[in-house]
């Protein structure tokens, strides 16, 4: 089978009340790969980067054995940075700043052989971006989206031609919100799915993730966690957890699926626990599944 | 066995976007008791109101089964009134006035009868009253409190003293921040446990409720509720819920606690679905426990 994940690829300097970070390996592409590379293979990332992009991370994301085929780097380029600052509540963050960089004019180009990548996975970009990206691969399997409140606001009837495309949407509460403009959550699940996409993840942070399908309503709880060193690319993670699951047991039943948002609910938790992408870097599928399990204790009544 | 509620009784205009009710019954004893009701056996309420209290609160109450001998009637006064408007979001709403009327000097006298009950739920009352009422009774088995901002910022030395003699404290997610000075809910949650009460729910609304002891975590889901008409008396019914199971089952393991938060998490749901105590008025064993079984399989995966 195979994955093909699309998005960005990030330097980023993060101040969290517990440490701080400067131009760490991120970005959506980079959590995606990295959190499904533990599930799926192969993964195919496109994305690009400037000249600057450290060779150390180039080898981190080969270790991982994600294919960078799709990786273009514009040698005269900068990479794409961002800076945020995180509160004593890590639910509030303060962007401090962001250069857009190489990733401005980013015009993703599909290889030849990943045409033809049975899931896809698009990261947080512009909608016009993940059309094109679309209009380049064939029948995909199952083709999952993410976007955020900038392209809800600034692009929507972009979004609204792209989304419906999208087998599943990812997005978090507020997203879910602010795309349907209806404050009860369940109602917003169920406008999101006659937009386009036939299943819904809503993220909900330290509250958990919600998954609503035609025929299923499924609550997935948080890992409760006491040590939250950096919440960036949690969300990412999440999604990278979710298609690298359900990319390995190759079955998008009701029944995998909340499998598949345990999962990735696990990768996430794994990957606050430290700085940027450390939090994924030493994981083994035996550590996953004991998490996997601790989710079901968490929840047995 | 047996199950005092002590706490207020009201009569509340409410206004939500679904519609409007004037003066009907409310109040944290009422609520509390009415949710019980349906578990425990007998149903002792301490409270006050006024001569304007309807007899046909009076009549529903009998109704429930729920005794009133320790039921003040002030009758040269007037019952606790509150009015409170509901936002389009349902998690937020206006206090629109509060006439604490009889309430203010509300000086609560356990009979002689009451004082061996063997499960004591003390509504969201002045913790010094609360404490008052602790003074009066013998040894029960298990005392839970409620409380709010108000007395957490006013009365916060009186509070600590009387969280001391708590063994479950029900508050919701801010008050908890609140409480701890912890954005934290996992650390603030263990904090808690520190403060005097050994088992601790935290109540997240549409997120569900978490159940914090010394030995375990457990995380309930929300009931997915696209038409809630009310959400007033949604925490007191848990409470309600919670305590009246543990009083039938009369077994306080982590285990039943746990059944425990999701039978208040059942009754609340219903609590929402109508105005005021509307909710709770025609339920059946059989419902509740369809409803019970329901939350079972929101969570399994």
């Amino acid at each position: 089978m195979s994955l093909l994940v699309v998005g960005s690829l990030a330097l980023d300097t993060i101040e969290t009340p517990f440490g701080k970070t400067k131009e760490t390996l991120g970005g959506s592409a980079v959590y995606i790969s990295t959190a499904a590379s533990y599930f799926a293979s192969p993964v195919r990332l496109v994305g690009v980067v400037g000249g600057d992009f450290p060779k150390s991370a180039i080898t981190f994301l080969e270790e991982r054995n994600i294919e960078l085929e799709g990786l273009q780097t514009i040698q005269n380029g900068k990479t794409f940075r961002w800076s945020g600052k995180y509160h004593y509540d890590l639910n509030m963050r303060d962007t401090l700043f962001t250069q857009l960089n190489v990733f401005e004019k980013f015009d993703p180009k599909i290889p030849e052989v990943y045409r033809k990548s049975k899931y896809v996975c698009l990261g947080n970009i512009d909608p016009i971006l993940q059309r094109k990206v679309l209009e380049q691969i064939e029948k995909p399997k199952l083709i999952i989206g993410d976007t955020m409140n900038f392209w809800i606001e600034g692009k929507r009837d972009e979004l609204m031609k792209t989304m419906k495309h999208f087998d599943v949407l990812i997005i978090n509460e507020s997203e879910a919100r602010l795309l349907t403009q209806e404050p009860n959550l369940i109602r917003a699940g169920k406008k999101v799915i006659g937009m386009g996409p036939k299943i819904l993840i809503i993220k909900k942070g330290e509250h958990g993730a919600l998954l609503i399908t035609d025929s299923t309503i499924f609550s997935a709880p948080a890992y409760p966690m006491e040590d939250i060193y950096d919440p960036t690319g949690a969300g990412d993670t999440f999604a990278g957890g979710f298609i690298g699951w359900l990319e390995k047991s190759d079955d998008i039943s009701d029944e995998n699926l909340k499998k598949a948002v345990v999962y990735g609910s696990a990768m996430a938790s794994f990957c606050v626990e430290k700085f940027g992408v450390d939090g994924l870097r030493e994981l083994t599928y035996l550590k996953i599944q004991d998490r996997f399990r601790s989710f079901r204790d968490l929840v047995k009544f």
